[in-house]
């Protein structure tokens, strides 16, 4: 069995996914099962999933025009070809599937949870939960399934075959999830905080109308943005992740290792997602009034289930086991302090909200200071991962007299590969949030019942949480991927070591570090520029229809809607551009060279992690220390504390679901980069 | 006599130095002779001057209770002993020294700068630049003449002396420097902050009083921090780098260059002390009615004078002299760049000031965002400038067989001497900014004739644009500095190469990192604190004394005073703590360890350097936009665009004044505690 398994690993994944597809088909179909009557609902809910779908097409099509440029770009390279060009265009369009399968069934859950929720808390968290679980099976059913497949054509077409030629494919197909997931991320990021920004901003504060009111244009862009960003922009960067830390490892493994193959990196896959599914299938059929306990039972039981899986696994090599194992406990870490940071439970937003008390300017500079300090101790946590994995990799290699650099690599990837094997259960529980969120959006436009508001406000309320964890945990594993493709890049290009105390990596790390900034700089100003001309329209439709605030005339979404859309689509370009030209150019320039690009990689990876996790704690924190003011204290709303607070909010926001998360997919795009055009630089 | 100077380079700089000396002494005797008659002013600058004086008093005392303890800790370390304790305590006390002389004229300059004003520009701007060059000429004289001093007395003891015992007093001197400075930063920076911040927001804000008006409770803590932060603090952090820097070029010189002595260092310095003291004189002389041209005349005066002289230093090989012209463009480059992004003439500050239409939160986010994003030329800047001269030095060595990456070493340190070398200029010419800034105070509080406040006001503005250069150019400075030193680490700890792959390093890097996020974090959280303390306690005085407002009360300006105090010598300790006990507890830590450290330090700069010039930066375009919106633009003063300007500028306090100037000290601190502890690090 385990004889048939080695040999046969791909097709075992290939048949988890399978697994995979089955269960999301059933999840779907009971999804449908609740049926809506409520024309008004219907409405709106056609109205969401009509900007949705419309939002997505419109990105598919510049991402059209982008894919194939780069295919002609990378099959016209004599060192690339078509044979990476085609692995490219695989993986971009299977994560676009991911994308576009996991919002149509997002967009359709969304009303039904609404409508579950007038049955009770149990029903709608059931159809909400089953809604996100759809993105997170899919996500990684359809990503391990291309790796897998990759893998299985190349050994069917030629057993022995030269492994670069299947390296390089592999990269390819990992550079296409990589390059769609950058554009759905800061494209979603703007989509979301834009419309977020112009609803809350003309119609919260100035028109002082409730959130979620149908009266305000923009609430329909609004729910369509946590649609586009929180799911779209979110599934398709752990997509990314995934896809590049399996491929990663794939690339070491297959640089002759002694202690570790190709078929133990799949049959880990294949057992993670076994333990996704069993976790997702677990918290689904769990009756339970609490949404939290439920969600966290599905993940604890996932990641017991891993544990055992690599424990079978490794059971010949228990230092590796032992390297999984600190992947696995290293997310749950990072997923808590995260929480610790962000929820109002603990000191740090109390303090925030405190601190409101004396102004929009204390409040801003102490959710500053917090998001900067909560990066202490989850670096910590990163930093003992890779030192500690790395150190088991090379006892674990020295028997065998396998090279100890390559072993502690190798222990550092299988760290990371355990932090993500159970990615479909964070996808499921983070993509949960925005359903939850938008079903409270429908209940609330379509004047349902207070009761159905109270739950589905509920359910929200545990989304966040559960979001700011899914940042956390994006972060570190993005952190672990970039540098294990960091590795590959160095295999790739050649390189021994890279001191970094000579000039053009010093000068690589300060330019790297600076990308990040940068980056940082260029989607918070898109932000603020779209949601100007959001807040524009948004006023204007206010003055010249007098009949909406009297609730006589209805407002023009689609104007709105198609506002963030254009802005989305013509701010992602440029951000782009630089993630992919950037290394290229500093590759091939004389005087800096492939060293320096090394250095460059690392710089942005430390940098980018510092920045990602400072501006997604910041503004979590911001978050929650808003709705601590509004649940009465420190004045309640509408005191002092409560309008510093919306402030810090407003500043929070595209720190944290923009600027924040595109980082976490611009280190591992650049890596991606460096490896695919690695055989540029060697000349 | 170049054979004479070759010899005793060291006499040269002491003989230097004492020129300084005496043309200090000149310029104060210049000073005192304007005479002060009217009572009120000489009231205000008594309250000023023993403010001021109390608080260094007080900073010494526990600056000596931490000089003690660490002259015994290095004495008894057998890898150290009392001669490395004895030159770190001359370091440290050489740096009071200058910080005390400096400010004790900085406050008689600045009620004899607003008296000289009452006889027009010219004359108030030659006493506020002698002022300021005292201060510049002090720093640089006797962090020089303590140099110069150390390596003529063992040259004197023992020409044969073992060069590992010279270097190891060397650092010692220079870690004393650093450790003084870094609590002089912190401590002025968290005073500055605490007293302008308490006294904005209470007075201008609440009481509805203008600036400097001494109904203020607060108003002479504010003034008294002017000169404890910006005059001492500032001064300190130069004569670190200044030092750190000569040191590092030393040490490296040391080890068997055949291009490079120390002779040609020494040289170096003193021909740098020649072009500063040349810049100060035509400045003090010129009799101009513009102060920025004066101020700019006698900058590039100064520069252009270094450039021949280190033409001569290295006429014989001429790639070095190029390496030190890098050095000496990059500085004014820069300096250049931070006017760009923070002065009102250009669109970066134009663009926050209409941002503020929108509210805070749009004023607050582009200003942030354009922190980030003026990162990107000066780090541009930077790296090149480390590249070029890199390759220079190894082509000038390629020639006389020494070991290549050692040359290119010795060409970094080359250009960072030269960005320094005229160091003395730019502290008098920042050091002016913040004695006419006093000066206006204290025409406000006296009532002087408005037409003084006019000129002390212009004076005052140049002073800002001034101190944002003096900013960026510290910040360079201190990135190169801190390279530097981080070779002299890798030549004591015996390391060769520091491979950025092995898991230490990586893990080294992350920390670092993270350490000046945490510093940052820390010193935010001062100044809120702080600042806390001093809006209560004007509150308090206010309320409880209701003669202030009516003008029959005086304000308690002494228990502010003591407040900021209190705060800023309690609060420095736990940032000073981590920043010398950080690197030493992973060099010491097993599994970490001196490459470990390499990365720390690393990391520490990269991203130290890139969050001083975005804090620094963003801090000073939202106070210039504030002043912008003040000039009239935008709705003027008391719209809603003044309002979220002012809460803007309030942000920026801390960033641009406290957090990003102590990151400076910070990452060479650390840099030349790991060189001084290296001998620990090596069992």
């Amino acid at each position: 069995m385990f004889e048939f398994l080695k040999i046969n690993a791909d097709l075992g994944v290939i048949f988890m996914c399978a697994v995979g597809v089955i269960l999301s088909v059933l999840l779907v179909i009971g999804i449908k099962r609740v049926k809506i009557f409520d024309p008004r609902m219907n409405e709106i809910s056609s109205f969401i999933k009509g900007g949705a779908m419309a939002y997505l097409y419109r990105q598919y099509k510049v991402l059209a025009v982008f894919l194939v440029l780069m295919f002609f770009l990378i099959g016209f390279l004599p060192d690339l070809g078509f044979g990476v060009a085609a692995a490219f265009l695989f993986g971009a369009i299977l994560s676009c599937c991911a994308g576009y399968m996991g919002m149509r069934t997002a967009v359709i859950s969304n009303v039904r949870t609404a409508e579950s929720a007038k049955k009770g808390l149990s029903s709608a968290f059931k159809i909400a939960f089953s809604g996100g679980a759809v993105m997170g099976i899919l996500v990684v059913s359809i990503g391990a399934f291309g790796v897998a497949l990759v893998s299985y054509i190349m050994r069917l077409i030629d057993p022995n075959a030269d492994p670069n030629l299947v390296n390089q494919l592999l990269t390819g197909f990992s550079l296409g999830a990589s390059s769609v997931a950058l554009f759905c991320r800061v494209g979603g990021g703007i989509y979301t905080k834009a419309a977020d920004v112009g609803a809350d901003l003309v119609g919260k504060v100035e028109a002082g109308i409730p959130e979620d009111d149908p009266k305000n244009p923009a609430v329909i862009a609004d729910n369509v943005g946590d649609n586009v960003g929180d799911v779209a922009g979110m599934g398709a960067d752990l997509f990314e992740s995934y896809v590049g830390c399996i491929i990663a490892a794939l690339l070491l493994a297959a640089d002759s290792f002694n202690i570790v193959n190709s078929y133990h990196i799949l049959l880990l896959v294949a057992g993670g997602l076994l333990a996704s599914f069993v976790g997702i299938v677990i918290t689904r059929l769990l009756k339970t009034k609490n949404a939290s306990l439920s969600l966290n039972i599905g993940t604890y039981v996932s990641s017991a289930l891993l544990v055992g899986v690599s424990y079978l696994v490794f059971s010949k090599n228990i230092y590796l086991f032992l390297c999984v194992l600190c992947g696995i406990v290293a997310g749950v870490l990072i997923g808590k302090l995260t929480e610790i940071y962000t929820s109002a439970k603990y000191k740090t937003v109390k303090k925030i909200a405190a601190s409101g008390e004396t102004g929009s300017a204390t409040n801003i500079l102490s959710g500053y200071a917090a998001g900067m300090k909560s990066t202490a101790l989850p670096i910590i946590v990163i930093a003992a991962v890779i030192v500690i994995s790395y150190s088991l990799g090379i006892v674990s290699g020295s028997a065998f007299g396998d090279q100890a650099q390559q072993c502690g690599h190798i222990g550092v990837v299988l760290a990371a590969l355990g932090m993500l094997a159970t990615v479909g259960m964070i996808v499921s529980v983070d993509a949960y949030g925005p359903i939850a969120d938008n079903a409270g959006g429908i209940a609330q436009m379509s004047n349902l019942d207070k009761s159905v508001r109270e739950i589905t406000d509920n359910l929200d309320s545990v989304g966040n949480t559960t979001a700011a964890i899914g940042k956390g945990f994006s972060i570190g594993s993005a952190a672990l991927t970039s540098l294990a493709l960091i590795v590959s890049y160095t295999h790739a290009a050649k390189l021994d070591t890279i001191d970094i105390f000579s000039a053009n990596v010093l000068g690589g790390l300060l330019i790297g570090g600076m990308l990040s900034y940068l980056f940082s700089a260029l989607t918070i100003n898109s932000v603020s520029k779209a949601a100007n001309h959001m807040i524009a329209e948004v006023r204007r439709q206010f003055k010249e229809k007098k009949g909406i605030m009297a609730g006589t005339e209805k407002p023009d979404y689609d104007k709105c809607v198609d506002i963030s859309t254009k802005a989305a689509i013509r701010e992602m370009i440029l951000p782009g551009i630089i993630a992919i030209v950037a290394p290229i150019v500093v590759g091939i320039i004389p005087g800096l060279g492939k060293e320096a690009l090394a250095g460059l990689l690392i710089g942005a990876t430390v940098t980018g992690v510092l920045q990602a996790i400072s501006m997604s704690n910041s503004g979590g924190a911001w978050d929650n220390a808003k709705k601590y003011v509004e649940e009465g204290h420190h004045g309640g709303k509408n005191s002092e504390a409560h309008k510093a607070s919306v402030i810090g909010d407003t500043v929070g926001d595209p720190l944290k679901d923009t600027a924040g998360p595109s980082l976490n997919i611009l280190i591992k795009l650049m890596s991606i980069v460096a490896v695919v055009f690695a055989p540029l630089f060697l000349k």
